[in-house]
């Protein structure tokens, strides 16, 4: 079978004119071609459409074209400007009528016709190829409509319904669909060093990282990911990943599924320390954000919570240190310097002196929110840096 | 002038085949497309594109016949597949050559030529028809190209370069180039309401708000907002305001720009409370993070500090309350229930026994980081209800 045959070309399309005025920021097309990735489908475009009932119908007409597979989100909604269902039965050439059952099920999901909004009942509408998705937490059924060698699917907009939505519904009928074959990866995480330069170090493993091999370099909030892609025999990622260990080793602190906070806390482990607690400052609470956004893992230190003190607070005293923690982690961010960059003051306090130490300044870049959250990665990174090296 | 020729149509391309494999949530978009309503330009689609030439080049091309700007952020980096400059030099078929004062400025940059990765040269070829656009913050200078009546305008995708070119370079120029009509936009929002129940209760306030007037309605964190928007004179979205609020009072909490940690704070400084610290539990610090993020305003309590208690850590007994606040809110988050609601507990201890109330129990929906700070707004909307209505 050719490579192409295997590899389907899907597009996904984002409904609503709000992401056109951007009063929203759309996560589903991440999360979405973050899954399709894995799948085994090449995402060739993403489109944030109107709610324009002709321009969403001339998308899909174009798009189902050129692609196997057009997964369309929101404009599924109860209101007037909900008008997906409508542009895909346009492009088409179906019509729209109430599926009785679909409306039975709405009248269930409300508790009877009387307790429901009327405009409710226009997500009881499909076209005939339409086959319904069950929505268990709202009230959009979503659709698949496998018509003329092009499946095309619709979906909620909100992000848990589409979420649930889509590994439920649609990944099962899309693996019985194509024939699919699922994308490998391998990650290499650097800390303290920028793209550019990680490019340089590693000569043409990025150009050049072997046979069916695709390389990508990301600058991310927790470092520079370099990452490496297969569909063919994961095993042969091994040798681009080693080569970068060995080109970056110095900056390296992780591959793959490796978190920041995980590698940190096993390092604090590692040294005997049971639990940490932290506290911050201009941070926005970043650290403690990640820190309790972090799975707990086996041999690592457990995060026991942490504070955020507000700098020159009036009446605002810093309270004083965590009782009950094996280790604390102090974390100062300073108010941006010169070309965007900030320092950021680290110490760890440990009742094991082999971990801690006073004062360390790391120098980190970026700004917003953005700024934070390195700041907090860049204090994991000093930790980690106390232990042993990948 | 007919409106159209006031409302230029603009396109917005977001370059990175990461985007397309979901490794990266895109925020430029929605900042480009917040600007560019503000100002007075129709965005008409936004699309993401695969770090390939030609797509790239087919993508500007078209995009040109329609709009009358096309902004692209994204792979102007030094690597090898950024290809933005090469995909619209294609598209108007003029050859990039080097631009000795680019390779000046990013030699001064790195400090001296030496010293810089030869994949920066890249960030220095232009083409004839190309005015750079400076990026005092990165390495990758902008362009704006103005020809043949449209303008294509190419900016950084990391997210502080491009903010800092789009105010200082491109949003001066675009208001010299075209005549702009800004949106105004006004809004009123409301918390503990869904909205099928809202568009049920404001009767054809959604679907027809008045002569040019545009209205939308948004399910937000900190609850659903109504929108309304006009280009003509800004005085005529007072009535649907008002309309709104005479329907909805009951979960009004504010409008425009106020915010809910706002709304909460100055209720707390009117019943007497100079200062709050908060406790939380189970949310990932999501309450500290969404009050150390508000700009503090007049007639606000302040926010003095956080501390977010882990549940059932080992050795993590809860630590004593912050002294020095007037005020302490805790907020503790359940597990999820049935039909992915979840119950958070929430209660305001001050001196002041007037603003204080021992639990309130309040439900949200939602999942992951969207559920924690649901929660947040939930307490905060709490603390609202304890002062004066809207």
């Amino acid at each position: 079978m050719p490579d192409h045959a295997a590899t389907p070309r899907a597009q996904l399309f984002s409904v609503g004119s709000e992401l056109l005025r951007g009063e929203v920021v759309d996560t589903n097309a991440a999360e979405l071609a973050a899954g399709m990735a894995r799948l085994g489908l090449e995402l060739t475009g993403t489109r944030h459409l109107p709610d324009d009932r002709a321009v969403i119908a001339r998308a899909f007409a174009a798009a189902r074209s050129d692609a196997a597979l057009v997964v369309a989100t929101g404009g599924l909604g109860p209101t007037h400007d909900d008008l997906t269902r409508e542009g895909l039965a346009d492009a088409l050439g179906e019509a729209l009528a109430p599926d009785p059952s679909l409306t039975e099920r709405l009248y269930e999901r409300f508790g009877g016709p009387g307790r429901m909004p009327e405009s409710n009942l226009r997500q009881a509408l499909r076209i005939p190829s339409a086959e319904p998705l069950e929505n268990p937490i709202g009230s959009a059924p979503g659709w698949w409509v496998d018509r003329d060698g092009c499946v095309s699917v619709l979906m909620p907009g909100v992000p848990s319904e589409m979420r649930r939505m889509w590994s439920e519904q649609v990944v099962p009928r899309l693996e019985a669909r194509f024939a699919l074959r699922p994308l490998h990866v391998r990650s290499v995480k650097l800390f303290g060093i920028g793209e550019s330069a990680v490019a340089e170090r590693v000569g043409d493993l990025l150009t050049a990282p072997g046979p069916s091999i695709e390389a990508g370099i990301y600058a991310k909030d927790d470092g520079v990911h370099l990452r490496f892609g297969t569909r063919e025999d994961p095993a042969r990622l091994d040798v681009p990943v080693e080569r970068a260990i060995a080109a970056l080793g110095e900056w390296a602190w992780g591959t793959d599924d490796d978190s920041l906070p995980g590698v940190a806390l096993a390092t604090l482990a590692r040294a005997g320390v049971r639990t940490l607690a932290t506290v911050e400052s201009a941070t926005d609470g970043a650290l403690l954000a990640i820190l309790a956004g972090h799975a707990p893992g086996e041999g690592e230190a457990r995060f026991v919570g942490g504070r955020l003190v507000v700098p020159d607070a009036p009446g605002g005293a810093q309270p004083p240190r965590t009782p009950g923690a094996d280790a604390i982690l102090d974390v100062r961010l300073d108010e941006p310097g010169a070309l965007g960059r900030s320092r950021v003051t680290v110490a760890l306090a440990a009742s094991d002196a082999a971990v801690g130490f006073e004062l360390r300044q790391v120098r980190i870049h970026g700004s917003g929110p953005q700024r934070r959250r390195r700041a907090a990665y860049a204090a994991l990174n000093e930790v980690r840096r106390t232990g042993t090296e990948l």
